[in-house]
């Protein structure tokens, strides 16, 4: 693979998505070539899965739950991302594999080190690991501020309560503990116009010639 | 776990759900805690799951494929195999793992070995192997048939052609040259009440007291 992959990563409005498209939208200036994509989804098979997770009203055991994201992951991958890194593309990815750790293993599992291991055997088997994690974190009733301005359905993971979100958090701050080599914290807690400099600083620094 | 899992193995037609049932009957009047299922299915969500995967038309990469089904299972284990092991039954499962090696491994994936590395170890992290797995088997033209004499829709994989159902047959006969402790042939060239002595004799060999 000769592409280079970001994964933007962060609580429920955080604003990475606002962020990854402008970011897209930078490089795309530039003439460079750019892929933006985003997770839970990314093609018509994960899509389904999609659907099925966050509307579909089964209750799957945890551990089912996690490997369904990583099966919708895997068809992303298969058909999308890595088609794109071969051919040099930079991904810009809206959630990856730390979203499945920081709201599965640290949200609903409470950080249990048996499902912790189980999450990362799983990104193991996957293969394709990012190039650069950007993780957005800003002051919760900011971010919850910002959900609650949000038109559109409220999928199942958003219902859940402040110390699920709470949890997801600190799973973010741990994930960035673990990886200092690939996560870059974004403080996300300013004007858009301020966190796209930011990141376009970051990128600068980051990105192969 | 203190019970005892037989899973019945085999390509389409060679009459493994009708000697299941066959089993379960006899066991039950035999006053033993036994418990009958079935993948892909087993429980809402790995139901919901198979309709995807057998009718919902979405094109997976085979390794995505692959890991919905496991999902399936996933969900299946941990909410119906795994607690009645625990309690102690005979757990009777119409299809399991070996459908997946025989069906993706070696009949979409032609037994490559890299998918057949990724199967098993998704197989390893399910955590539940059977104690005995039957293996039926009938010459290709005789399963055709029963396959044909069936009423109901027709699934993705019975639509595929006779070179895949060979690869199929081939494969389990891959797996049980590599699991000789665990698996046993069953002829199912025969009439149903033959077949189902031929079963029992085996159960009553390899079941615990």
């Amino acid at each position: 693979m000769t592409g280079y992959m970001i994964t933007f990563e962060g609580g429920e409005g955080a604003g990475k998505s606002t962020q990854a498209r402008l970011l897209y939208n930078t490089l795309k200036e530039q003439n460079k070539k750019v892929l933006l994509t985003r997770e839970p989804g990314g093609t018509k098979g994960a899509e389904a899965i999609r659907e099925m997770l966050l509307f579909g009203g089964h209750q799957f055991s945890l551990r089912a739950e996690i490997m369904a994201h990583f099966t919708a992951r895997c068809d992303h991958v298969d058909n999308v991302i890595k088609p794109a890194l071969d051919q040099g593309y930079i991904v810009i990815c809206d959630r990856y594999i730390d979203s499945t750790l920081a709201y599965q293993g640290y949200g609903l599992g409470q950080g249990d080190n048996s499902l912790i291991a189980y999450i990362q055997q799983l990104s193991g088997l996957i293969g394709v690991k990012p190039d650069l994690t950007l993780i957005f974190e800003a002051p919760y009733d900011v971010m919850l501020a910002r959900c609650k301005a949000r038109q559109g359905k409220v999928d199942r993971y958003e219902r859940l309560d402040d110390a699920f979100h709470y949890r997801v958090l600190n799973g973010f701050q741990q994930i960035l503990q673990d990886n200092p080599d690939r996560c870059i914290l974004v403080d996300a807690n300013k004007d858009l116009d301020s966190i796209h400099q930011d990141v376009c600083t970051i990128i600068v620094n980051k990105l192969p010639e």
